[in-house]
């Protein structure tokens, strides 16, 4: 059994591109087809309905280019719009939340655990509800909304003295706690991973586990094709195609770090529900 | 002669709140409409083609609305969709640009200007332009774009340490020239106006005259509306209507602070082109 239909991915912008980072790594031979809404980006400073109504139509896009499964690598989209959306299609919707909240619950030994994001992910309580459901029910994750770390990654910024004040202002909620393991809830923070890594080491005085989606999403999704019998055998003709909402050009360039290459096939198109 | 129509005031999102509260103080027997375009904010990491055509349909739901005249109080839709939507109505549409322009050539000395802004406002090349058109075409403005201020501004941390050594790394680019004068290029600036005017003293060793645009794009319009005898001449009944195209609550929270006082008529509406 084969499918050699391609796997869709969605984020408001270039985040996502370290889930599709990953996705290749791990499904070499997968086509993937890769939608960011550039014109609106980005979704963490606005509300849930408008949230929902974006990632509805993106993930519509996605779905009628007959794609075997969409991948919400937007961690914003996937707190506000899943699980409703998925219930709306057979093919699988996978959201960045759960798998990563599986994982962190599988690595931490002291079940206490931190989660950083956006001020709307951290807002919408998903990370707490997909802790609890994967069997952490007594311990509530401690959570802190990071609104600066997307915009220093966007500049580029990401190691240095400021990017070190910045990290150490919003780390600093966890000192005294007896988190093991944190959690990047935002895809553009792994760029950041090293900057906060160390600066968790200096504010805890020892070491913190920090995970990212992208990882532990792409593991799900093999996992989840993989009981499907729906992954692709061949080792040729897999392809990635970019669309985008504003111009290509602009996601191109500033895309191609989160890939160390540059991006092929990106194509303009309209999303205005 | 009084026309009873009010004045239209559209940003991407609150940041020509500044430019509103402006307009108030300068005209306070005025009606005002204001709309923020927060379900598509921020406008400054977009492309030409998506900030025209955004622009377009916000200024046609102002006109549609019967104001007398609308002020773009955004520098990023300014810089990219004047004066071409100008042309296509019939009352003054104006924007955040060629007033502060206009001022800073009038005050300053040395015929060296300074200007800061998003990155789309400084690739756009407005300000120069307006500049050159203003008298001072000898002298090239020395052009920094700023992208954090915005995200720090609405973080709140608009002093201290991190908001200085974030000022510190951009504004250096002035060390070593010979402007007097700084136009803020983008209406969130003025929030940080404090911070940006003590780190370039610090810089330069020497004084330099900040602008920004809320004040002078007032002093335009009122000037605008005085010469078409369009101004009211009645001291009641002003209004000021909010629209917004994400959460009114949201925008009613963020805005606050620039008014220092609650926001209150604060309507959502769509638009989708």
């Amino acid at each position: 059994m084969t499918d050699h239909r391609p796997i869709g991915v969605f984020d408001s912008g270039v985040g996502g591109l370290t889930v599709l980072a990953a996705l290749r790594e791990v499904l070499p031979n997968e086509s993937l087809l890769y939608l960011g809404d550039t014109a609106r980006v980005p979704y963490g400073n606005k509300g849930a309905d408008t949230i929902q109504r974006y990632a509805r139509g993106a993930v519509r896009f996605l779905v009628e280019r007959d794609v075997k499964a969409v991948v919400v690598a937007c961690n914003t989209a996937s707190a506000y719009a899943l699980p409703g959306i998925a219930d709306e299609w057979e093919i699988p919707i996978i959201g960045v939340i759960e798998p990563v909240a599986n994982a962190a619950v599988a690595s931490s030994r002291s079940g206490h655990i931190g989660v950083i994001g956006t001020r709307a992910t951290v807002r919408s309580g998903a990370y707490v509800r997909a802790i609890e459901r994967a069997g952490q029910t007594h311990i509530v994750p401690l959570q802190q909304p990071c609104p600066l770390f997307v915009p220093l990654a966007e500049e580029g910024w990401t190691q240095g003295p400021i990017v070190e004040a910045v990290a150490s202002e919003y780390l600093s909620a966890f000192q005294g706690s007896a988190i093991d393991t944190l959690i990047l809830g935002c895809t553009h923070y792994p760029l950041l991973k090293v900057t906060i890594t160390q600066t968790l080491q200096r504010l805890m005085g020892r070491s913190v586990e920090v995970l990212d989606s992208a990882t532990a999403t792409a593991a799900y999704v093999q996992e989840a094709l993989r009981r499907q019998k729906a992954l692709r055998q061949t080792e040729s003709n897999a392809s990635v195609v970019y669309f985008v909402t504003d111009e290509p050009q602009r996601f191109a360039d500033t895309g191609a770090p989160y890939l160390n290459e540059p991006l092929e096939h990106v194509e303009h198109i309209d999303l205005v529900t």
